[in-house]
């Protein structure tokens, strides 16, 4: 990103990603995704680690088919600088119960979509020792 | 990382890279951080964008002279798969008052250095919409 984004603009982004990974229906759930990830964009969380918009589409079509239902929403406001952003998120099930909570970390490429997705579970644990 | 670190391993490296960020000795930091941060590391937070682990111990120089007998401490686990990790820190000042908190991101080398790492000020803000 050569310049900063406008105002919401990464919430919006970010909501339309959730709601990418929140679409059962295929066909859909990919014309989502293709608005704010980068085609050759990458992901990779604690369970995947994939290329492309195609890849992640047809990765979440798994966890929701694993998980019928179940949508995914932005929890935080998303913090940004030189194309680096962060944001939290959250997993419900069908029946609204949370199953996960997790950041994403991201790098945004010039044209403001997603480049490279990397997924965090949970919060950071405090330090004991 | 083609292979998982020893237990612990992280939270080590992560302990010796904020130690090189306490140290006001400007021979002693590139050292320490040279033993956990590539030759040609990458490091960007909200103020600082750079290359190379001479310039983190130069900007990092540039800290602890604005910040005088400031130190850096890691406040969580570390959380890491396929080689991307993630930890919290805190900075204090000479008075041992927190100055402020973040969370560093890091994608590790084939030889378990930081290759790059970005930083982010706080915690997430909790969406309020």
């Amino acid at each position: 990103m050569d310049s900063l984004p406008a105002f919401g603009a990464l919430e919006s982004l970010a909501d339309t990603y959730c709601a990418g990974w929140s679409e059962s229906n295929a066909t859909s759930r990919l014309a989502i995704l293709r608005a704010v990830v980068a085609e050759d964009g990458t992901y990779v969380n604690p369970r995947h680690d994939l290329a492309g918009v195609q890849a992640l589409a047809a990765c979440i079509g798994e966890v929701l088919a694993t998980w019928p239902g179940a949508r995914f929403m932005r929890t935080s406001t998303v913090d940004q600088h030189h194309g680096m952003a962060r944001f939290a998120w959250r997993m419900t099930g069908a029946d609204g119960q949370s199953i996960v909570d997790g950041v994403d970390f991201a790098q945004l490429n010039a044209s403001g979509k997603l480049q490279r997705i990397v997924g965090f579970y949970g919060p950071l644990e405090v330090r004991q020792d």
